[in-house]
């Protein structure tokens, strides 16, 4: 089913356990500044509501039911590219943060379960598959919940000093399930969601087999305590915040991440898929990484072409428009977007199909780079844009003194640019600079979907090594290159012309 | 046809007046330098007649005569992609240096004959296309001739001061034809062509007029002299120089380009491509700009693939491979391999249409981000690799040392790596590293196909502002983005959800 | 004479128009806001009153009255090395913003006045001279105003399209004095300060002469507005604030800049100390620009320190410090903390001795070089600050969070770090973190006391070119070097050895 | 004694075993490479020769005897300037290789003796001291022998697997002396050497301490082999090589580098300045790291005044010193050698005194800065400087061709740049360019002198953790920094000023 957006909100009055700013919140519909993370999860169901965006959100599944297309498995190059049309459609909106959680932790479990199932002979497909189908006819929103607190980051979980639970673990196995205990931190579109599926976020080894456990929970189950960040405003969506921070007030950085504590859960059976499978905590770190990676970069569509758009603006504001430095700054600012864009189409053009299932994962290489991509330059990007429109980025005029009467002829006249362009919005402009290369944007950009160490890992991990040293070796003169599949197809070189030619002329002085 | 590597190795003992490190050259075939550049261009026949890569090289023309491939038009993704995977194949032998060229200038010609027919009346297409014809049915090698000497970098062509030939010009118009002077520089496989196709580098004025000419000649034509670069190895191919130079003693870089001076020279009108349309200038330099530039993206992928082999083994023969470090730089080699061949892939698969021509040109911004990647930085992937393999990439064994009996023990004892490597491989690997990174490497790779700011104008000129600065203005709440054809159809954020909250709970504190 | 603190916040109850946030400010010294600048400026004198520090800040003029040892003009590298020093200790408590500005405006003007008389034959010198005694003997805080509004910025002052007022100049002289009109931004220290030095920001040509004007006015002189900058904190300073933001409660990132506005102000001439003299502009924009480029580097100090310092504890505080690649990361911040530091030593060390006059200015090469180094730096530096503490930099606990008690005992288990370590620490750390690497200290690193494009043309401008040709030319064989002064003393490399060695064995097969 | 350069060419016949090219070398002063090698040794006799260069190179001993400045030890930050003026002069030339090699070994050793009697009562000061008076009188050459040749570089010497000799160590313990196996790798200046100083290259455990072995011997004792490395040019200096390779013509990067092969060489006790005192190696490994990184400085002074002079030339030539992106890259090039210039004058400027010694080292921190900033920008600037020539750095005109009468005229009137500039000095200028930016100076760049790790290592182990990490607490209100000398002095910021403020007025709306 697709629930109006109506059914949605009234789902999240649901009792949960959930503090914002120190306080315990009531109702998470009617809290002032959880509103705007509420708001952020609506979008999902009122684009898959909206007429004109149905054939994007809206599919059958094989029960012919209708249901939101993100909740099908993607089986090919197509579903991937229709998939990362429907989030960039939604990241428009500042969307899809919620869905894009729980679809990516759902299809990395089902890639899980597969090779579980394959080499241990677990039944886990089905009960993943049970899963999706409850979720496809609830309709409800689901996010997904990987990175534990890790205490002391050089140590294993079971290592730990102060205690064992920095990351998720089962304390307990029952007869009807599990009973976790633990805490994840910065989980995204963790307050307007309904369930989260969790899973590990490293590699495990024997000893800590019980924190290699993946399961799905409503987030108002008893004993689960959710923190809710610091928002980038404090406060209520108004006038002022709109014009002081023109993208925070929709929706901050950070606004939706929740620490979730675990407090011993209980888990029915029907809802774990994974426990105690420590061989494969690095392939479900892995692929949520990449899956989700693919959203990072869907996501990030707009943001780049928003922060392109205003350095084009700024530059166009100031005057400054025709010189060859600045259009430099503008040509990277252009080539970053539009080589990440097309690095992420890539990588849904080039699926992974894995062995033996039907399902078509992104490609490994072209996510991650995509993701690097931004995440490598944000900080250069920042830079750029804030160079272009100069000092006044740092004290930019907010709403109170613009609003003044007795300041605003003032400010009218004096923060002016180039001839014909209104005042107000070269202040609109510097002030969207400044809220979208902040510090928190700037953090958020390295280590959202993971840190960049962990996309270099996968491009060491992806790389077609033989390839590359077959090729080095062939020009060298290392012998091996013979064998490989590629390379070896390929002839001598010194073979191919040499005993054409001619003799050679030995009366030059050379 | 398909000529026969023996026809074609004939048809080069034309009479031309070539030199070579300061030699006249009696026979280019026979010259001990030039052979590497005669090899070289060879390669393109072998492979047009080999068996196993006929369907890649040899296709059929209209009137059902088997051409090479290479010589018809790209009419859609499939003919780019195809043309992408001959020029890699070649490439892997260092071939195509010379089909590129003249395939490139030609396609670049006939972009600009339908331009020009089509908004001055003229009937250029008909004498491309006849010489398309003629090409297609002598096979000839054709070089394309673009970069001019210049001079005076800020002065435009008829400005210079010391005289006016610093671009190529027109300086008589016959009832035959027309008559050039000037030179052009570093001009790629010359020696081993037949005819070149004369273009020029950069925009024109109207006083400028005369400079604005393109035009096909044969090199033996009266008044062309050629001078050869000086090759990266001087002297002949032998067992040291495969050695000492791996690479370069097949094809160094560099080596078969050419200074083509043309004092006074007779082109006929049919060869005549262009002639004095000024305001077409910067099309034509564009055009040839973008379309060799996919050529420099394919030429590029073994010396990329062999750069981060090379890295790879050398971290292995060392005993590096396992060190987080050595991981990084060796993963950030991978990521601009893979990057940089997706991204050329990208601009086949989404080719420009010429609007009312039915050809397909490669995409103007994925060939340039693509080609700007391994430029910007191949310098860095130097430093990454000469920093993997230690100090010894500046002082390497030579030939002659690993030779002699005498030395050969102690090399053989004292510079060996990890345990289980060949000492001979270790010492193969280091010379052909330090043989792709030397200075000619580097500075090739920046300039040619165009400069690094070329590249980048490239981006400013294709760029999308408009996408980019109505996102921003719906962000930033400035108006003028509900215009935009994409854009515009997104609605308000804010009125999308609000309405349907329950009101603010106002007793908390915050 | 030295005021004690008291006098000094008395003397700003002066009845000036001001402004933050939207309201017109009644006494600055009680402004909720505008106290954290006070106390900034306060800081000055409570450093001078300091029995501690006395030696540092206090010394005697020539009348042997006790002065501001900053109010005297430096004539040696001691002199320097000592302003140094006072800038930096002063910076350890945010302070020195005030006497900064004035104390360079001042030393500008004061060079600038010599150069005047000498060329023109004015009396510049004796004006800037008695301005220099009445501040010495009043001892009042002394801002200095370079940077105006500016409107388009690729056109001259003269050129501006919708008024002429967007860069500060004379409207009118009169007997006794000079009307200026215009508006100055981002000027530091203004709500703390009793009188600003004013100054022109930019090379001014013949016809924007009433541009080229330097005074000092007091900042409650009629006509006079100042709108305070948006502080980053909008409120007071409580327990709270100096737990989320550590150091922006204490003094933020442009807390003290005002928007300064003239409307036809009146100053005497004896506070007039440039009057149309416009081709000496450039001269006291490069004078300025470089003098306080040397307080930035003071200023800077403790800030990279701090930087240095709490990435090294959150390595800590994570159990990342054995790591090889966060040592390398805080190996970097290192090389830039400490390369940064000796070269603004060293510009004070290697001082520049203005011809005939007894004046030691800091050098511009290397005040120039340290300020770049962290400007050009900075956002790398967060960079790496931010990607060794991890996500948590952009969603830390806030105070709220902390102090609930149903939340600290699970905020204190689960963000403990390694063993041993405060959890209260390592989030403090964190909120620093956060503090010190946000958007504004980002643009402001940049943009405040010049731009990076500001410091590149002063490497241009003070470049030895003579040098660094007659070098080349030596070693490339050009003739010209031996005219140089320094190279020309050289001797030929060939003739000294060669004539000594026996001749040549040419038996070897080389 | 002060040799005169005949002295010192008549003492290199002295029937040592090397190799160059793979020839066995009968007499290096007649040998046709090899004698770039002795002209560069015999420069440092030219200038102690020199009247007037012998205030720099010579001084007495306490004997009264007049000896080489460089082999006294520094005492002061004098004689450290003294010293590094010395260095940069000969570098004018490029000498210094030789001396610059022993004298810093010998200054290691020196340091090395003082610590280890001090703390294990043995006598190596004295033997050290007995060397360098030897040294003194019989002014022999000496170099100094660091890296060996490291087999696998994961593992420790004695752990290595083909044999044990991948390190130079002491097989042999006797009455009168010592005998040392293994080899030594890119050794500088060894042809032109009288005697090697040896030592370790890395910090060895006790299991590897047969391996921590410091000694004298001279190159023509029985048992050493050299093998030369392969030179830049392959022949005798010419005309020709005069004008294809400027620089390499003079003295090429690696030209005097050396294999050293120890088999079973027998060194008296005399000359062995530590034997199995493993838990010192690190001292002394990176004690002359740091000694002779300073000389590193010294070498490049001249190397990058070049470069940037031949950028600036090769954009005057071209017509391009007045676009702004050219100046950027210019300005880079200047903030680099003079920001670098600096750094290493400060190294000396603030010496680290060896406690109970009366010795001054170059300062750690600033020698290593120093190095690290021309190493790591090295291939930048060389893409700099390649950009701003063209693409012909690539393709430069060489000798033969230059000289041709026939193709002369041509290259003369086609490859001017600039009016009034002659086409020769343009190309000579290109030449140089090639000349200093090839594969073998970058890779030098990186590794001679430590490769960047090495100095890195250097920052983190010199960094005053203690003061950056107390700042940060003061700034985070973490406690524990009260106690740190420095910073434990500063006064809390709150207390300062709060107290003297009047109440806050509570009627603003903020």
């Amino acid at each position: 089913m697709i629930r109006t957006v109506e059914q949605y909100l009234e789902s999240l009055r649901d009792g949960r356990v959930i503090y914002s700013m120190g306080e315990r919140v009531k109702d998470v519909t009617t809290h002032p500044i959880l509103r705007r993370v509420i708001e952020h999860g609506a979008i999902d169901w009122v684009l898959a509501n909206d007429p004109e965006r149905r054939s994007l959100f809206v599919t059958k599944n094989e029960d012919g039911e209708e249901v939101n297309f993100l909740w099908t498995a993607p089986r090919s190059a197509e579903d991937l590219l229709h998939k990362r049309e429907a989030y960039i459609e939604g990241s428009r909106y500042y969307g899809m943060g919620l869905h894009s959680m729980g679809v990516d932790s759902l299809a990395a479990s089902r890639v899980l379960a597969g090779r579980m199932d394959k080499k241990l002979g677990t039944n886990y497909v089905e009960r993943v598959e049970a899963y999706r189908k409850y979720i496809q006819t609830t309709d409800l929103g689901v996010t997904g919940a990987q990175t534990d607190v890790k205490g002391d980051r050089s140590l294993h979980p079971s290592e730990q000093v102060q205690h064992k639970d920095y990351y998720v673990r089962v304390v307990d196995k029952q007869k009807d399930g599990i009973v976790v205990r633990g805490a994840k931190y910065h989980i995204s579109a963790t307050p307007c969601a309904n369930e989260a599926i969790v899973l590990p976020c490293r590699t495990h080894q024997e000893e800590d087999k019980d924190y290699a456990v993946v399961f799905a929970t409503p987030l108002n189950a008893k004993g689960i305590t959710l923190i809710s960040a610091e928002p980038e405003i404090r406060g209520l969506t108004t006038e002022e915040t709109k014009w002081d921070y023109p993208t925070a007030s929709v929706f901050g950085i950070g606004d939706g991440e929740c620490m979730i504590i675990f407090d011993d859960v209980f888990v029915p059976w029907e809802k774990v898929f994974m426990c105690g499978e420590w061989q494969f905590s690095r392939d479900i770190a892995y692929l949520f990484g990449t899956f989700h990676r693919l959203f990072a970069c869907c996501r990030m569509v707009p943001v780049l072409e928003s922060l392109t758009g205003v350095a084009a603006l700024m530059a166009e504001y100031n005057g400054l428009d025709k010189y060859p430095h600045i259009r430099t700054k503008l040509a990277w600012l252009v080539q970053l977007t539009e080589g990440f864009k097309i690095m992420s189409k890539a990588a849904c053009m080039f699926p992974e199909k894995e062995p033996d299932m039907d399902l078509a994962n992104p490609n490994g290489m072209y996510t991650n780079i995509a993701k690097y991509m931004y995440a490598e330059n944000f900080h250069d990007a920042t830079k750029a844009v804030q160079d272009i429109c100069g000092g006044i980025a740092a004290d930019p005029i907010p709403y109170r003194d613009w609003m003044n009467p007795e300041e605003k002829p003032y400010l009218e006249k004096y923060l002016g640019g180039k001839a014909g362009i209104h005042t107000e919005h070269r202040l609109r402009a510097i002030r969207l600079l400044l809220d979208i290369t902040n510090g928190r944007h700037d953090t958020h950009t390295i280590h959202a979907e993971g840190s960049l160490a962990a996309q270099q890992m996968m491009f060491y991990t992806n790389a077609d090594w033989e390839l590359y040293k077959a090729t080095a070796k062939r020009d060298a003169g290392i012998p091996g290159w013979e064998k490989h599949t590629e390379v070896g197809k390929l002839k001598e070189y010194s073979s191919l012309v040499e005993s054409k030619l001619p003799p050679v002329d030995t009366s030059y002085k050379i």
